[in-house]
């Protein structure tokens, strides 16, 4: 009686592995500024509070297992007010946060010991969820140098092997902040197209998207709508994370008619969220635009203080709120824990991801940071500077 | 490019698969008594949405991964007013109900291809739950004859093999209704401690149990203690099945850091349902008691219905709110679904959920039915008394 392999193989949280650190650092009064966690800081639109609050029932019974009509009808609407079509009735279920669509869309289109492609490096909690799903990743490089830019269409149909049955991409990227072109998209479609395979698109960050430029999603390219298949989320287009309402989307039926049965295995997402979620696609596209011109900005501001220190290589960021820099030190999680444990500025230090769980078969993420730009200006320059001035320290130490 | 094996092996939801007849059924006017599905009709309490409806804050952040450290108290707190001792800080995590607690519980004991020991007949949902995660169960027989009490130590011994890694057990049951007397349970962990096995007691039934009888928990019987993990829920105990939440609890240590990697890749379990949830463990104990006795009630007067039917073979349920008995047709779901489409009395017809879903390698499910007790007595009455009428009608035109 032992727990299993493949849950000792689930790494530790990337983003969350140096918390029991950063409690201890807070428990001695230092105050820390948190550039690890990728929750956005701005507030839930009061829609969904009103509607929880006027929501009038006395037997809180199980939604549908595909998920409350009226929320699939809403969704549906906001695909279509971008162009897209997706019927509410049989192409959209909704689910546990985008999480749960990814399980579900995993399951669907892999057997155990399948191959899922997607780039390095990756948002990490996949890792979590493909060990915990019997299939492994594989990966082509994406590079710091350029904004972590797609390789060329050789290079991508070079990682496919016969044991590939998707791919997996996040756009906008988490971890990077790149926003693929519409080139860079239908590169990864002609290789799904030429090697047969689905097309996970996790979509989740589609509202932040800087410089006027434009958010290009999967399911605006013609010719793959049998293979695509796209995650989505309330958490960040509304600041809604502790809701736990996501979506997964196809226009293939069949899939989907399998995505029911997974949501019926596990009855229902929560009643009360989908009900307040439902009311927030009511909420003004005022509200988008106020939140992608705050996250610009500290995008701006990150990027500035970042250029700023000697032996950094970084990039503006394209979307999301994440950047993922090179540090010039020689082992990025080494440096994160000893900021907490070792170092601050008049009492204060910072928070950050070391990137090495972001990567598979790789050691690139061992010289890189995963930044969220989750705090005002103010407070980003402040945590900025403090991390400065621990890289100065820290390799003063090591020399 | 095609859906995986495994899905397509996930069966579709025997409790949910004759519900397109049921939808049709209600298009043409005909008034359906669902017998087929396990939600309580009865109300949740008011502590709920109070606690929502004052839940006061203007961003909807995650809550931990492990879940509200005040749930997790009032988790705690509730098994040990029950004699049951489990820590909130490292033996509880709140998970989105019973089904996630299940998965988190299986990837945590068992690597792909392992056999999961549960009894003939099983809840339906853990058919789809093995499926998606690569385990297989193995079963040992139990009989509508005795009220599916568990056969003999020699026999449930006999069903291990090398490939076993758990018990997986529901106590009430679900679908049968039995509560497992402490011979019965001793009778399991001794099976438990001579394969050296995980046993997983699903547990949330746990408020039902009828006739006086006292409910015993695995988690009081000494000496399994490191081999056991507890599911719960607050769906069935507080009649809050749209809240999802749920728990899984272990005094082994070291599994439960693995439950806790695997939460974390999920983020987190609904915020604002665990802010209800905490609330409810307020509601006095004459709750539970009144819930207790209006769903005995109905147990005495389904018992009774049934009983006065030639050829059905049923028992007095013992907890939970289910009856499997045998019925005098050929094919229950045949039958099941025949009641939707081609009958009905006075425009009244009756859904039952046929038990071969609920069964692996045998056909004993065939000639039974899962009948859900969520109605008041009244309609139970002329729900029985319909089906009743169509069985008699469904054999005659078999002749």
């Amino acid at each position: 009686m032992k727990v299993s392999q493949r849950v000792k193989e689930v790494p530790y949280s990337a983003i969350r592995k140096l918390t029991p650190f950063a409690d201890e650092a807070k428990k001695k009064g230092k105050k820390i500024y948190h550039l690890n966690i990728g929750e956005p800081d701005t507030e839930t639109p009061g829609e969904f509070f009103d509607a929880i609050k006027n929501y009038d029932t006395k037997r809180l019974g199980y939604a549908h297992s595909k998920g409350l009509v009226e929320l699939r009808e809403a969704t549906s609407k906001y695909y279509k007010d971008r162009g897209v079509d997706f019927d509410p009735d049989d192409e959209i279920v909704i689910t546990t946060g985008a999480s749960e669509a990814l399980v579900f869309s995993l399951i669907c289109v892999s057997d155990l010991g399948d191959k899922i492609l997607t780039c390095n490096p990756f948002y990490s909690n996949y890792h979590t969820i493909f060990r915990q799903i019997g299939v492994n990743p594989q990966t082509f490089d994406t590079h710091v140098e350029d904004g972590y830019k797609l390789p060329d269409y050789e290079t991508i149909l070079a990682a496919v092997t016969e044991e590939t049955s998707a791919i997996l991409i996040s756009n906008p990227s988490n971890p990077t902040g790149a926003v693929y072109t519409e080139e860079e998209i239908r590169r990864l479609a002609r290789v799904a197209k030429e090697r047969d395979l689905f097309i996970i698109a996790d979509e989740v960050y589609r509202e932040y998207v800087f410089d006027n430029d434009e958010f290009i999603s999967f399911a605006e390219i013609e010719g793959i709508e049998d293979r695509l298949i796209v995650l989505d989320s309330i958490s960040k287009r509304f600041g809604a994370c502790g809701a736990r309402i996501g979506s997964v989307a196809s226009k293939n039926k069949d899939l989907m008619k399998e995505v029911v049965k997974l949501a019926t295995g596990r009855l229902a997402a929560p009643t009360i969220d989908q009900i307040g979620a439902t009311k927030l696609y009511d909420v003004s596209t005022d509200y988008f635009e106020d939140v992608k011109n705050e996250y610009q900005r500290r995008r701006d501001c990150i990027y500035e203080e970042l250029s700023k220190i000697d032996g950094v290589k970084v990039y503006p960021s394209r979307g999301a709120f994440y950047v993922m820099p090179e540090l010039p030190v020689d082992n990025t999680e080494d440096f994160a824990k000893w900021l907490l444990t070792d170092f601050d500025v008049d009492g204060e230090t910072v928070m950050v991801a070391p990137a090495d769980g972001f990567y598979h078969d790789s050691d690139a993420g061992k010289k890189q940071v995963r930044i969220a730009f989750v705090l005002n200006c103010e407070d980003l320059k402040k945590a900025i500077r403090i991390l400065n001035l621990g890289i100065i320290e820290y390799n003063k130490l090591k020399k």
